[in-house]
């Protein structure tokens, strides 16, 4: 029997054994949010573009301040005021100051701001009671990004904090990925939600959360309609999906059958069929490899082991084509024991709270464990289980 | 001067001041992903409806292979088998098996399966080499969710589970709350991103980070262009923005004049001024209250205090006035000495990586922090700060 290859290994064979150039689209700025960039981005110039008062008061060079108390204030002369949105068409020197606002420009000389509190103003002249450092209550020009230094790199998730600093340069579009994933089940018993459940059917569960897990990621996912466990019929499908997808996911009974028509697709249409099971557990009948220039994955039909396999094997395969590091793991205490099977890789559902990361037992065929849960906690092929309080590997789904 | 009040008491004195009655939209359900449910749903019936196999073998009674073994197996005969998506026309008694699949049901009589590799079968008959528990390699009827327990709470965000949860029981829509929310970023220096950049004005950040922010939350925001910091074109824009939203927010230079006409719009509208000021940093000059039964929020105009304040009071307010639990916040080793004043509780930017949290520390001016985190250290107002390696609450963004 061959050997069941590692996640680790089948994430780096599959991806390393052909490739996508995947499609770009552009995007207004709002519709980027979530979406993965087609791009990398530089800033176009540094941010803010000049120095800018962080608040009402007035710019002063901090010489002019040292030193000084309510018992010994400074004197400044006000030479001018700078409206929010203008830029300063005066200067200042040593014993001069400008009326400034948040938001407002520093003229040329000034390198702070005394607040409005710690300043009196009479007829022109204020009186300055406290002191400030250079570069206080003002964010100097390049201080919160400097021209030229990356602002988004390729494949990158558009956050919030992303889009925010893509808006402060201006962009109003956006190049993002547009990765097409098709997915259908498979199996004589799945029918769509909505329709009639007649006796001994059940409803599609799979592609509606690998649909969820891959828009998540920033993918753009489309659900087919399930597709009887029938090779002919599969092989329209797969036809149809071909021509309109990068990534096609096939998530079918695990049942012996259902594999063997996914492996007998692969030679139908000259496939390359780089996987046939991965060291994991749920989720080891996954089969994977290539049709086309498409990646083609067969996961298994239990609705964790499908979630699990797509989650921790097709996602790292994708980002790993593209180059791109996966969301960063955490590590949590976990909140009761948690045996394990030594030689596998296994992933449990749980649930985070305050305290740590609880895992979610019970059945792969259980969508509850994944609704209730929303996490999966790794426990190594070489470890054996954890105890009470140990940190664990915790994955978001 | 008046006691600025904590962030608790401000989430629940606004909160508890007016009610709104949030509309619904039934919608397909992949586009329910990430949204807020409109109602509670419970489960129809139990799932499994009946007793399914997890695996190919054979469905049997497992008092009839107790204790067997290689040298002992147990004889039963054959009398069926189960296709998948099929309902048993038969069952089984004491000495009899039936054939099944993964995903097969299992005839009554039937409470476990044995698994291919443990059988040997020739004419009717089986051999079997191992002994199963009752209900092993069986996913039981109601095992994964019982009849009419709680599927989906009213408010919940519907996530990857949950969306596979709701198909599980074949809905093809859901009642989504539609909390459509007016976004404007006041300023007479705030442009929209995409247009000319005229000397002295900056690009519009905050209406994309509350956008961003509020989307991710489950909301429906909608961003209207920036508005001069002017009474007359402000209210214009608030008669516009209660028309068509249950929740409204400028962000605003936190200079006095931005304030003093939020203030104004409170007047001018009849409304209920309810919040001035918060004891938090950044993001202490918020205002909120309620105008016409609509929410209204003046955030603060820096991008890391508006994002701060709509983080950690905007959405609680909204959570509360629902009814409804905010995310889990984790709790994380942060990696560097964290400085911090007492007497104000301080969300300090942050991003997490697999040892904990890290701070990035600057002005609340600049975006790149947000861009590079996503994350928020909260540090109680009686906590003058952390050290290296202490757990600290983080809030994801």
């Amino acid at each position: 029997m061959r050997r069941v290859i590692s996640r680790k290994e089948a994430v780096e064979l599959l991806a390393s054994s052909g490739t996508i150039s995947f499609n770009k689209k552009r995007v207004g700025l709002a519709e980027a949010f979530g979406k993965r960039a087609g791009e990398p981005l530089k800033a176009p110039f540094d941010l803010p573009q000049l120095s800018r008062s962080t608040r009402d008061g007035y710019a002063v060079n901090h010489l002019d301040v040292k030193g000084v108390s309510e018992a010994l204030p400074a004197f400044l002369n006000v030479v001018g005021e700078v409206k929010i949105g203008e830029i300063p068409s005066f200067s200042i020197s040593l014993g001069e100051a400008a009326r400034v606002f948040t938001g407002s420009y520093l003229p040329n000389g000034a390198d702070a701001v005394v607040m409005d509190e710690f300043v009196e103003e009479s007829s022109g002249v204020i009186e300055v009671y406290r002191s400030v450092a250079a570069g206080e209550n003002v964010i100097s020009a390049g201080e919160d990004c400097l021209q030229g230094s990356t602002i988004l790199n390729f494949g990158e998730k558009i956050s919030v904090g992303k889009l925010g600093l893509l808006a402060a340069y201006g962009f109003d579009s956006v190049n993002i990925l547009d990765v097409k994933v098709g997915i259908v089940s498979t199996g004589d018993e799945i029918v769509s939600p909505g329709s009639q459940l007649s006796s001994g059917k059940i409803y599609d569960i799979n592609s509606f959360t690998l649909y969820a897990l891959l828009k998540k990621w920033g993918a753009n996912p489309y659900i087919h309609t399930p597709v009887p466990d029938d090779l002919e019929m599969l092989k329209k499908v797969l036809e149809e999906l071909l021509d309109n997808s990068d990534v096609i996911i096939f998530s079918g009974g695990s049942s012996v059958g259902t594999r063997d028509h996914t492996k007998e697709l692969f030679k139908l249409f000259n496939g390359k069929l780089i996987i046939e099971g991965i060291n994991i557990s749920p989720g080891k009948p996954t089969l994977a490899g290539w049709v086309k220039d498409k990646l083609v994955f067969g996961l298994p039909g239990h609705p964790v082991s499908s979630v699990v396999s797509a989650r921790v094997f097709l996602i790292p395969v994708i980002e790993r084509i593209l180059g791109i590091d996966g969301e960063p793991v955490l590590y949590l205490p976990v909140l009761s024991n948690l045996p394990s099977k030594l030689g596998v890789e296994e992933f449990v559902c749980a649930s985070v709270n305050e305290k740590g990361v609880f895992p979610i037992l019970g059945k792969s065929g259980a969508i509850s464990r994944i609704a209730n849960g929303g996490f999966l906690i790794k426990i190594p092929d070489g470890v054996e289980g954890y105890k009470e309080g140990e940190v664990v590997e915790t994955w978001s789904i």
